[in-house]
């Protein structure tokens, strides 16, 4: 029996030897996998394609790179692991001895077993990344260095899935994919995102959620300026797809450390405060953190020309673990316990901004008597009563258009559960309307 | 010489042994007494009224009920207290075994010496309470069990009795005469409520009090379905009863516990504000708590369809104490010198409520020159000249429209008192206008 | 060499013997010797002319005073000390015993060596001022007192000095210049204040700065009655002076206690987010105060019909050190060190004040490509490259016409400096617009 933590790492460890990069066929390669899971519709936007201030780049495609000693032993191999070639290094086949390739041989020598992660998307240029005692073994000599890669015209590629609600109005959840063998950076918000989008699809969600696979800043810049209309509040098109309101970003979601939410720009929008709500309700220790213009593609949902409600979440966060953006982020890293509480999380959360709703009182002027309209008896025999009538007059008292379900909940101290089905029952009942 | 503690306490001995009920004679019996003191018109609704989303219900009285043994000794009698039989019990003749009694026996098992207090208003039923121990020593066998009650068409009533003031703008003090034999709750609140009453008009007060004898939820509904206009914001009657601007709600007045004040639904109506302030500046031991839709009558002059300005003022809050809704609830749970305590916080916040006014700065550029117009000199005599000065040029500096007196004294943390003198020699000296 | 502490010491030493008041030759012999470090322009505002709820009194000169034994010996005299004299005091000659004398001698029992200061401006009195020690030293019998003063009609002397700056918009730098032989309050003030103007005038500010030297309180109300138009909101007259935008006063300048700030009338002013900022950026021990309506001119400025952001820094402030008004508050007081700190904070705040701009970010969908416009490239050689890449991101996140610089940088916890640089950057390369 595979629970879903297992299953979610499976799709992390067969991801992970795929080399990424913001164009190309790592990461077509990586949307087929995912489209095993989920059906998903695949984007290719030309190179030279205006985006928002950016242009889409040259597709990278890459075969074969070696660093080798003259005796013709790879030293350095990207058949060994796709980090160890600096992302869109231009083609490259030379001799050269030591000292001159040195400056383009990348290490940590804080963490000298480990390899970096390094890339140079728009300033051509080519290099080689491993660990440092692997170059403190090199000797001096002829080295030849080869990178079998192709920077050519061709496109961008992205995936959307979209699960259907009842209204067209949008969640986004947007992941990126364009980081080659590094698992919680963000092989493990992709596996949260697919297993998210099959839970959601089996309850029959309020919002339409929509996923986004897409590669990091170029990706999203992408995705934006082909869907800015309805993004930033012109009118969505009849029959098309509706209005972006609320969304996450997920990326870091497999590590072991605690939770972190990181707000969106507005700080108080409505994701806002459903995961604050769930974090906090869930006693999962946690971590809120205000937005910062830095991290993953939040920085572009929520550019002031946006300001969407987009939220991210993250165990430990962006940038702040060692093994971030380095080899030592490899499967093992990652744990089956933590990308399932990263999901149970996700849906919890979605599970009350899909419920959020405002309501009115329809008989305003005093209670109404419950009694009469058997609420108090429906629920009579169940043992949270109690709670369950609090609940109703709660919902009632600020049924005035100006508060939410969520907002009851949080003024109330009661669970926000007990609290939308009393929103039911009076709706039920007719004592309140949508 | 009698304290006014000790009347108030007189009084609750008085009228705890009536059978109060939201109904009926007890109720009349009741304000009859009250009327000694201060005079009520009483209004009597009849039966089958519409009241906002409620219905006036049949008339209940109760003449006798008891539970005899097969000697014909009544071993529950409703003569030695007005708690043994279930509010609104229907009439009810018959002899039947213990076994089938017990179910219409109610006890308190966690108090086996007290009788709890039971109703069924709105669901026909009958029934008895006694205590644990009572229960407990009764051998099985036949009980002659009698209510002599009726329930038919006749009349809701309540009562009110108006201080009239400078302007006919209100403030209501409402309290319960629902509860049969319960000391604190609520006859420390009839009997402050009465006192408070004679207090204010001996001292001829800014506002008009409108003070509300009515039996719980039902009484309240109804008062507010015949008020409804001038209480929601519709035009008050040329010549009629002004709006209603504040309100409280006093309950639980008299144990020994200390004051609780809950606030409003609005959570900053000028009420709240003003309780805030009087129990704090007043160095009484004191907590205020949010709103809530649970409790007394501020429920329904808080519902979102009137919203008043109305919080509760009580001792010990509602179901907050083992003794509530007990035989323990007697009149040696109340004391004089809490409910004299109650009645002095109560006089001291109208008292702020009525002078919390606004004003103008006439001369608002630069300071107006004080000593020319005798103002320094006016105070120089007395001891607290600095912070006579002060307080002048703290509501010279706030009088701007938006800051009450009440503002002006938190902000400069001057005594209310001086900052309402100053209020009065600028005024009289042409220097902030109302 | 002579530090701009040590200058400015000097000033308060040479101007510390002068007999100010609220009008006469001490003001304007003060006015001389300021007008030579900076130059001014000189008011003169004839006795009875109506300012505001105030008219121009009389003006007062005095030439000697003294209070003389038996045998001739002067035992209080002017001459020593300016503070000898009860300011505005009338002319007066006689001879008269102690006893008789004795209610027109002021002095301070709690610092019997002191002199305190004293004024009758509003009402005609005369008296002396003198150490507890001396009055008791004085034997029984009759003393001749002659006060050699004038009171006539004359004029009211303040003056400006003009810093121009790019915008004709206003900073008023204000400080009082009535008080006599007094070093902290306020010689300290116009020194500081002077070298401020100096320090100003060297680095071309935006705003212009104009610095008020005028008596307290009739003087300011004077100062607005002349200005009241570009103070409160009317329009300026065109190539006139700008409108009144932010102002200081300093007062109590060179004491050695750390520094306070007392916010606006408005509390949150600019001035008073800048102050606020700069105090806690720059670590120095400080402390913030409310805003009261007494203190020093702030009161005339933040009257509630002007309600300017004008807010008051001081080192110990007013009335808080027992030297307050008594001879302990001469040139040995103030020390170089602190009037140089104060000058320090003013112009750094000024410096934030100047560049605390708003801007618009031009490319607001998704981050512009910073690269592309070499932005990173013209920062990549500095240490500081990480915080000025997020500095320029935090501008652009921020740039939506609702935070000014000093906003991002509260926000962003990045220095003032840094993200005026980078506004610096990004205006340049024409991606934000002022």
């Amino acid at each position: 029996m595979t629970t879903p933590g297992e299953e979610m790492h499976d799709l992390v460890r067969r991801l992970y030897p795929l080399c990424r990069s913001i164009t190309g066929d790592g990461v077509r390669a990586t949307l087929d996998i995912v489209g095993e899971l989920i059906p998903l519709t695949v984007h290719e936007v030309p190179t030279g394609t205006q985006v928002l201030d950016w242009t889409v780049p040259q597709e990278w495609n890459i075969r074969d790179a070696y660093v080798a000693d003259s005796a013709g032993r790879r030293v350095v191999d990207f058949a060994a692991s796709s980090l160890h070639v600096l992302g869109y290094s231009v083609p490259v086949s030379a001799t050269l001895p030591l000292a001159e390739l040195r400056p383009r041989l990348h290490t940590l020598p804080e963490h000298p077993s480990w390899v970096p992660y390094r890339t140079s998307y728009y300033r051509p240029d080519w290099g080689f990344c491993l660990s440092q005692d692997a170059l403190d073994a090199l000797p001096e000599g002829e080295y030849e260095v080869r990178i079998d890669s192709t920077l050519a015209d061709g496109h961008l590629t992205y995936a959307e899935h979209v699960v259907p609600g009842r209204t067209a109005d949008e969640v986004i959840v947007s992941c990126h994919v364009c980081h080659p063998s590094l698992a919680n950076d963000n092989l493990a918000g992709v596996a949260v995102a697919a297993f998210l989008a099959r839970a959601l699809a089996a309850q029959q969600p309020y919002h339409t959620y929509r996923f986004i696979f897409a590669p990091g800043t170029i990706g999203a810049i992408t995705w934006l300026a082909r869907n800015a209309e309805r993004v930033s509040g012109g009118p969505a098109a009849a029959g098309g797809p509706g209005k972006v309101r609320h969304g996450l970003v997920l990326a870091c979601a497999g590590d072991r450390g605690r939770l972190t939410y990181k707000k969106s720009r507005r700080g108080d929008a409505e994701i806002d405060r459903v995961m604050r709500y769930v974090l906090a309700a869930s006693e999962r220790p946690h971590r809120i953190d205000e937005f910062t213009p830095y991290g993953y593609d939040e920085r572009q949902y929520c550019s002031p020309g946006f300001d969407l409600g987009v939220g991210s979440l993250s165990r430990t966060p962006y940038a702040a673990y060692p093994e971030y953006h380095t080899s030592a982020d490899d499967p093992d890293f990652v744990s089956p316990e933590a990308m399932e509480d990263t999901l149970a999380v996700c849906r919890e959360a979605f599970r009350v901004l899909d419920r959020n709703r405002r309501y009115v009182n329809l008989s305003p002027r005093g209670e109404p008597q419950l009694g009469r309209r058997g609420l108090y008896d429906a629920l009579g025999g169940r043992s949270d009563t109690r709670q369950a009538q609090l609940a109703m007059l709660w919902v009632l008292s600020l049924s005035d258009g100006g508060h939410a379900l969520l907002d009851v909940a949080e003024r109330s101290g009661l669970p926000f559960d007990a609290v939308a089905a009393a929103a039911d029952a009076l709706h039920g009942a007719g004592l309140i309307g949508a």
